[in-house]
């Protein structure tokens, strides 16, 4: 309505410019209303740029054609294979009967994503290397199975699939196809505790650039231009979430530093993205933001960064990555605790949205008013 | 009632013929009933065969008795072994109080007779090493506490307890008695993904005689013969069950060679057999059988053998088998799922009957009748 | 009431010293009443010290004190730690608000000071090195997060959260600090199966020694005097549970002796820990204590030490002790059993007392008199 009215007079560029940015930030779900009545194929190209974003918590298309440019310009291939595993999972999840709604909001498809696009990075066999089409497919389709299963045992307990599935059947491909297979070769991951004996000295620069690559790893991004546009894109959707992610890349590179980590694993980012993704989930997300969940989500990013550490010297020890295991798995647990300080914070799975939004709904209710909330969860 | 006519008439040999083995298809719990009144001994007999079939998700003392018979010819000593496990875990059951109802339809024994089947094939020790004896009657019973554990977990989300008794203490058993172990010694167990540098060129042949053997090795029986007479057992049982028990052996059996996994696991069938079960489990068993859920029994059938796989490179890094772990928890997350096309034809735990009959009382359910079902559901 | 009078009348010194020690033994839930109040430093040493106890399934602020005694003398450098430990999660618990009510019970500091004591048992930096006290306070700490987390979680099923807190973090201590740790080195766990090839004759004495230490293991002391001491604590809380204590390491170690496992692990009492806690936790604390409730706590124990054994065995191979999870997932499966002769002598999660307790209210509540364990369950 205000925005509406913005447009309507003769206000300054400044002023079109700021409200252009207020109407795109945000779950911008007026859009969806915009699109109801237009063609499936454009409906579709919404839902899979929402599905983009939702893989970093935001549930934004403008953030979804932000992310996949930042993949595009980091590699090409690895948007191709992306694109694919987001239409792969979306298109299983309409033929096999799920909800509309979910699929419209992008949840059905992000962990096929990931899965897409983390086969791509563990392939040894090259860029363009057209046989892995095959179980880019395949694996993302099962990730609906996968998370249909996973989600009638979480939902009893109001807790959200996560990126459980993403994890469950990336760890089970690796171990499938070893590093030596015929069709499907893929790298061997080192433990990140292992100390190369000629180790050089650490490189102060090089650890901070590894803070916002840290944002772009959570699309297995590792070049810092793409992974800045990933953080610009999440910064659209919400500046608190941004302010999170970063947070959190930062404790887990302190968290790598106090492990004595290998130096690659600061610079590329691998240490802090862990701790982003909890960061970002607790932070505002899944707790409406105040100071008690602002440091329970630092401590959280901590834990989850140690964890990921523990998780990479297990599966290390048979070759394979920890993924996103350890966020997944400190979240879940935070978002089980029933503790008074923190569980009067919780917001319900199905009312979750921008961190913005979720504060000002709280204050709302706490005002007394509580037709909003109520309004905005159908 | 049917039948009984038959009898009456003065019919043909072939009519009579047919008569008898439709009396001995299926589920024959009318043969509960003439035993009713038999000696403890007789009954106690009746359940242990129907725990033999059990183990192949068949519920006929008949197939029992077939598979029994299979079981000695490929080697009587591994026949002595399940048969006492069956008796010690039925044994344990009856003692501990569990409900006797589920002790007849032998639920409480398959997985003792899985554990001692196991026990003895991995086992290094040679042919009638008594000491054996010891810990299949102890792994047998406590699968027994192990299941009731279970069950009170599993039951609430309406899932069977399945063999997870039996994978949980085969693993155990391996773990705690070393391959050099002095009492226990085991064998070691490869990697199916492990190629051997001399490996010959793929024999069509024996990858086909691998598709029946799948199903055997469900028993542990690597023979053909022996095989193709449990085969037989379940056809007498259901030609649906054994038509998907082919299905996701011949699916298994794709799988490994996608997979390009040692030539031995193809041949002796150890590729096929946790897609045999799932198949089986899914095409008929716990979905009713329609176009539908014959597609998801395949497409679970490979998906299970893929995850099997991957679980045996897993596992393989220590030396341990993945039995049938691949199956269970894939057949556990496919009765999870809640998508529309697949949650209406799923059959509630207690009500599960041989796929004939499953679909012989959703076709009557569908027509308005529904006190079949309710019949049969005491 | 009976011992007020009894000090009132001029009874003998044997007389006064037996109502002394009876007014000591138990639960002493009249001591809370008489510190109510006292300050909050008394009334904190207080949870302390039953805090200390119940890592030991105690619930007695005098045993608690032994207890700290066995340790100083053990090593004052481990009870130092033990006691950081105790306060850290303590403090904790407090600051995020968990219920007063099981914090002064000391249900939520006995995963932390187990955290802190095996932190230092393992550090192979040797005593007195001060660096191990910032895991020590972070480790205890984050137990409660997961404690509270697990208890959402694990309440549903009326289950207890136990120590599978302290078990997770001091597994992903070891993991996240490989033994080659700049600042945190710890030392390698071998495996018990291994055995050396010079191994020596077995000491009957040594194995038989073995079995208290078993229970002063628990406490992660080896040392003789100490764990009689320990034991000693638990005699005066309830000497049914100091029964089922010696039984399970007794079990444990004759486990231990039927795997040959390596000598060093039936000497120090390493093989016995996990059967004596599980003894401990089903004869009596759990389970009302009867004839059938007693077998099936010794068969528990020699179940949960052979799952010990394998536990060890394959986190041995990655240098990592398997801890208390044997005894943790054991007497978790147990209480989840539902099986008639069992299930009904379960005693519900937060009417759990001293067995010597546990088994008056229940005559007292088959006597028709329900009044006295609802008048002590508030």
């Amino acid at each position: 309505m205000q925005e509406k009215q913005a447009r309507g007079n003769p206000a300054s560029l400044t002023q079109r410019l700021l409200n252009c940015l207020l109407w795109c930030s945000g779950d911008m779900l007026d859009l969806d209303k915009h699109f109801e009545d237009k063609p499936v194929v454009l409906q579709m190209l919404l839902w899979c740029l929402r599905t983009v974003a939702m893989v970093i918590l935001a549930n934004n298309p403008l953030s979804g054609a932000l992310i996949l440019a930042a993949l595009y310009w980091a590699s090409p291939w690895q948007s191709l294979l992306g694109t694919l595993g987001v239409l792969a999972s979306t298109f299983t999840a309409v033929v096999i009967g799920q909800d509309m709604g979910e699929v419209s909001r992008g949840q059905h498809g992000f962990n096929g994503m990931l899965v897409a696009l983390l086969m791509g990075i563990f392939s040894s066999a090259g860029d363009y290397y057209w046989w892995l089409l095959l179980p880019v497919c395949l694996g993302s389709a099962t990730c609906v199975f996968v998370s249909n299963g996973l989600s009638s045992l979480l939902g009893r307990l109001d807790l959200p699939v996560s990126v459980f599935p993403f994890n469950t059947i990336i760890v089970l491909y690796l171990l499938c196809t070893r590093p030596d297979n015929p069709y499907f070769p893929h790298h061997v991951v080192l433990a990140p505790g292992v100390l190369h004996p000629n180790d050089t000295q650490l490189s102060a620069a090089a650890v901070l650039c590894g803070i916002p690559l840290g944002v772009g790893q959570i699309f297995a991004c590792h070049v810092l231009g793409p992974s800045l546009l990933i953080l610009g894109a999440v910064l659209l959707y919400s500046p608190l979430l941004a302010l999170h992610a970063l947070l959190g890349s930062a404790a887990g590179t302190l968290a790598g530093l106090s492990m004595a980590v290998r130096h690659e694993c600061l610079y590329s980012g691998l240490s802090g993205f862990n701790g982003a993704l909890s960061c970002m989930a607790v932070g505002g997300l899944f707790f409406t933001f105040n100071w008690r969940t602002h440091i329970f989500a630092v401590a959280g990013a901590f834990v989850s960064s140690y964890v990921d550490i523990a998780l990479n010297n297990l599966l290390g020890t048979i070759g394979l990555p920890a993924c996103s295991w350890a966020a997944t798995l400190t979240t879940t647990l935070m978002l089980l605790m029933t503790s008074q300080s923190l569980a009067a914070y919780r917001i319900p799975i199905g009312q979750v949205m921008a961190p913005e939004r979720n504060l000002y709904c709280r204050n709302q209710w706490e005002a007394g008013n509580t037709s909003e909330r109520e309004s905005t969860d159908v």
